[in-house]
């Protein structure tokens, strides 16, 4: 083990898109765990658009980050130390964590993960948060039956890619939305998307739609607004249920962001937006994660992870969540 | 009975806000019931914002009216020739019919009326649609629990002032927004309403929702969109509902309005948000209607009519609506 112990800390609030500035790297000695606590050497370290928000003085969902504060985020890693029984040196486990080589973490908020059923990175994606995510927004909210239409936007993104899935494991109809060809092709070639549209390459959302979903959308599982979202609520169904996940399309805006009105189009079709947080399903996540292991064990869900090498890169892996570098789940791989 | 039957016609469809030009009133000899049919003898006609949407070219829920189509709308009043076993002529009525002196409808189609129970206009408002809408939209879609704040937009309306009501009776803290001090004084002073603000006396509708609702917005009905609900929507308290009834305030809008978006406010309250048709309904009207004639009967709840005299001025009566010229439901007094 080494003596020291690099982080991240939150150095400014940006204003509008966030750059380096926001990012200072600091070397400090590595950290004792108290007692129930675990020294975990972080393998990999997870980036989630929902970071910006923690970025703002304003209280929300996430706690803000304070000017000063190391950052937080996700983690996968081994035990060094632990003043736990729960666990012993050389266990793998994954929870919130900081943005370090080295992260103390109370034993009782982690979960044990086991590298023979996936790698490391998918406990951060698919076997992590967005994986959950994905279950309870669609299943919950979206509420999905067989032959409906399930639009997702984002959909090559870490929630995404496992809504259309799931969508599919359920017998629906799934259209993504995705910003490459490379994103739609690994949409439709294997995850099994019935059409993706990769939106840079058309200014008519509306009409690539009709295009592959001529039938109208039933579910719509937003992880990004805008003008894609603009469209989707124009094609919405009698009984059409939206989950709004994220709107990453806005979460650089400094003002509020205006568009088309949207409440004058749920009347006809009676439909049903409403806004998750997977929180609130934590006392189901044993049942999400066991079955999201089975799906991947049994080949049934694919999942894809974009690695940044380097802590000194997990900024620039944040910031390229904005312009949609990553392919699935970002993640930042610490240590081996 | 007279043997000539004055029926208002749809001239032009309108572009923007209609006027007078959309509207043709046509002199024609009485019609004849068919078997199953009865004629009845107008007493009230009903106008409503929804009937806006009846003059687009466009299928939405209200089938639209063709230019040359006589004007369909609520009605309440006498059977004087039935055709059917299931009234006879003297029997009092309400149901579909037509903007006319006489209208011929279906006996399965319309409802019994009981005069004592409620003077005819009532069975147009509180007793009708506009009732039905206001229990089902904010029991079913507002899921009021005692103690939320209900805020409703139009609380002086047909379907706001009930809403309102029936709000109170679950014990809500209740605000409506409404534009006169004339009505913002009926609803605080004879409804009920904790607080009401006259919309026409601020610019700043979220400070004066801070003032009279500090707790935030667990419930919001909204019947009219624009900025009283832009401000609504940056007050929603965490599993807020939002019943979408309607959006007067865009129904004259020819190109798509815009405005401040919503669906980054609603995830960190989770809210949820949900057009809702009345019609969805149908097999529940029985028990609305029943319980809403006893709060009626009981003095729980009030209602009031707005009485514009005579057929010829139904068009004024409906152009009114969209400034607010009614206070509870608009009706016409077509006959005593």
């Amino acid at each position: 083990m080494e003596d020291s112990n690099r982080s991240w800390y939150f150095a400014e609030r940006p204003d509008g898109e966030p750059d380096a500035d926001s990012f200072e790297l600091r070397e400090e000695p590595v950290p004792d765990p108290d007692a129930g606590d675990l020294l975990v050497r972080v393998g990999y370290l997870s980036v989630d658009p929902y970071m910006r928000g923690r970025m703002r003085d304003t209280e929300s969902y996430a706690e803000p980050w304070d000017v000063g504060d190391v950052l937080k985020g996700g983690i996968v890693g081994e035990v060094v130390e632990s003043k736990s029984e729960q666990y012993d040196a050389g266990d793998f486990v994954t929870g919130q964590g900081t943005w370090s080589e080295y992260s103390v973490v109370d034993a009782d908020d982690v979960a044990p993960v086991d590298p023979e059923v996936a790698d490391l990175p998918a406990y951060l994606g698919v076997l992590g948060m967005p994986g959950r995510t994905a279950y309870f927004g669609l299943l919950d909210v979206g509420e999905p039956k067989p032959g409906d239409t399930v639009v997702v936007s984002g959909a090559a993104g870490a929630v995404g890619s496992v809504v259309g899935q799931i969508a599919k494991l359920n017998g629906c109809y799934v259209v993504g939305f995705a910003g490459s060809d490379e994103k739609t092709q690994w949409l439709t070639d294997d995850l099994g998307f019935d059409a993706a549209i990769n939106y840079k390459d058309t200014d008519d959302y509306g009409a690539a739609l009709d295009d592959v979903a001529p039938e109208g959308v039933d579910v719509y599982f937003d992880n990004v607004g805008g003008p894609i979202t603009d469209a989707v609520f124009t094609k919405l169904n009698l009984d059409a249920r939206v989950a709004v996940c994220g709107q990453i399309a806005h979460y650089n805006d400094e003002d509020v962001p205006t568009g088309p009105r949207k409440l004058p189009l749920l009347i006809a079709p009676r439909a049903k937006v409403q806004g998750l947080l997977v929180g609130d399903y934590a006392t189901r996540f044993g049942t999400a994660s066991e079955q999201l292991a089975q799906w991947v064990a049994n080949g049934e869900i694919a999942h894809r992870e974009t690695v940044v090498d380097g802590l000194e890169n997990a900024p620039d892996a944040f910031l390229g969540l904005f312009s949609g570098d990553n392919i699935g789940k970002q993640v930042v791989r610490v240590a081996e």
